[in-house]
């Protein structure tokens, strides 16, 4: 049986997802995975941090979510500590970063995946910044200090498309990766095809909870060149930084545009693409593409995302399912823990 | 670095795609695999036998393809071992066992896989018959030796729609699968929605080598049967018997059928579906069904397979890719081989 003491650094959607899966899957993971997880940390930015190494109460860190510093007193617990402190702790096996992601600076994910990384923790996160940011450095860190680094729930949510990349696909050689992997931009694009302008399909969006208030980073294709930088350096097996990534959003398209393409029978999407150069550099881009219907990508609908390698043995792989969520989120962390304890 | 020695059973179209791909790849599978195959056995029903524990080397042996009697002699080279002896012979580590299909009795295929299994012998096969046919026997044979049984090929060939199930999904429950798993089908019908009639199509099916002189395993649902009691087995963990699919092929069809469809904005498919009950056990079904355009389904087009796979967590998932091919199926038992490796 592996035991792993586990600190948490951020307690959003994603971290609370993840906290009621691990509780809820806590039976399985030592029976089928052999495998016994404590959460012995949890440590925010703005609602206090918890840490005793005797292990803290799950469904009690979820009833004072909202702020830790009122969780009842437990012998040994030590209140406060701050993030960066939590994750080099001595006692903690893994560091699970979801704190939300900022793709100018990256902070304050890389200094924690930094961090937590050079002291020998394994990490696992959702947080795009870091692996988007600074992929070889991160990578490299993890090899060096032979620590596991997960972060399947980067791009796709809970769908397993890096794993597949990395496992799934394990023998082939993948050439290309094209994706539809922002949700919202291709929610938007499916409603315009049905007739609606862009300003009141954004307004629903946002309603929904599909688009953020300030919906650049989303139609401006800065969440996209992200995720793609992240897929294109898991599948490519060569380096690609975001400044690299021609990036052209959606807000040019207009309805015109979109009807002129569906009475030709094809279908807008804004796509991400990454392929190798035969000199082993990668050529990248997010924009709007004009797919016919034949195209593995144009029956990609709503909020749905989809990723396609285009392999040397099989031809095209595509993988289609949700692209986010807390829950499916949570549930990729919970997938990162699980190889990480395959790996032994 | 992992030592293994390889007897092949079968030397058709499949058997020869994993000898050519196993030997491009010979040097990959040391360095990133740290794994080292020798194949010491190949053995056929009409085209002889050869053994030699010193290794065969791969081009000589396909170069010898059609009659092995003609394999030039070499030191320890023993001629004309039966298949089942080969199955079971001492220095035999794992047998990969790629006969035809014969989905009424499963022989020969049986025979070997249980012969080697029972002689504790790893065992990899890309035919449908022994899990289509014996699924729980096989499963639990290769369990209680302490063997790995690896599959992956029965089902859309190279694309790894089993272990995606096992591995990629891990921490999920899957409670229904539908899929479109038989390449020839999903070609008529897509042909016959551009108007063609159902004689006419499958004549140029046969032409192009997609179906078989007697089509009936194809456009009987036979061979998607098989297939989905291999996927259910594996996915649903529960079991599920040949004689419980409830079958009907696309025989029944007509072009009228398909025009109608197509006018209302539909797609007929034939669809392989297996769900889980709350009893435990599955209910599965292999049929023509009127999809709409929105079913993840419906854009799966020519000899492209799919499986869509109802997780609890993340919804619908689905996989696309080529559905056969020697080569791709070849693939598919080097990526179990790895998976062998890996497991330790």
């Amino acid at each position: 049986m592996l035991q792993l003491n586990l600190a948490l650094i951020g307690l959003g959607t994603v971290g609370q997802g993840f906290l009621e899966l691990l509780h809820e899957q806590r039976e399985s993971l030592t029976t089928r995975y052999r495998l016994a997880v404590h959460v012995v940390g949890i440590a925010t930015a703005r609602r206090g941090a918890i840490f005793c190494l005797d292990g803290l109460d799950i469904p009690k860190v979820l009833a004072h979510k909202d702020d830790l510093t009122t969780f009842p007193a437990q012998p040994r617990l030590i209140r406060g500590l701050s993030t960066q402190t939590t994750c080099t702790r001595p006692g903690v096996d893994v560091v699970v970063e979801v704190t939300p992601t900022d793709l100018t600076t990256g902070e304050p994910a890389i200094s924690h995946v930094r961090a937590a990384l050079a002291a020998g923790k394994h990490v696992i996160t959702a947080n795009k910044g870091p692996l988007a940011l600074a992929y070889t450095e991160m990578t490299e860190l993890a090899a060096h200090r032979d620590v596991f680094l997960g972060f399947e729930g980067t791009v796709m949510g809970g769908t397993p498309v890096l794993r597949f990349a990395r496992k799934g696909l394990a023998g082939c050689t993948i050439h290309e990766v094209v994706g539809i992997i922002n949700g919202t931009t291709n929610y938007i694009l499916t409603q315009m095809e049905a007739g609606q302008s862009y300003a009141d399909v954004l307004a629903e969006a946002q309603r929904l909870g599909y688009a953020e208030t300030n919906p650049a980073g989303d139609v401006e294709g800065h969440d996209a060149a992200a995720k793609l930088v992240i897929v294109a350096n898991t599948a490519l097996n060569a380096p690609l930084a975001l400044s690299q990534v021609d990036r052209t959003g959606i807000t040019g398209l207009t309805v015109t545009d979109i009807e002129a393409a569906r009475q030709a029978g094809d279908r807008w999407k804004l796509i991400a693409r990454a392929r190798r150069t035969p000199d082993g550099g990668v050529i990248a881009s997010v924009r709007p593409e004009r797919l016919p219907l034949s195209d593995p990508l144009a029956g990609v609908s709503g909020v749905v995302n989809a990723i396609t390698y285009y392999t040397d043995i099989l031809g095209p792989v595509t993988i289609t399912g949700a692209g986010a969520g807390g829950r499916a989120t949570g549930y990729a962390l919970l997938s990162d823990l699980i190889e990480l304890a395959e790996r032994g």
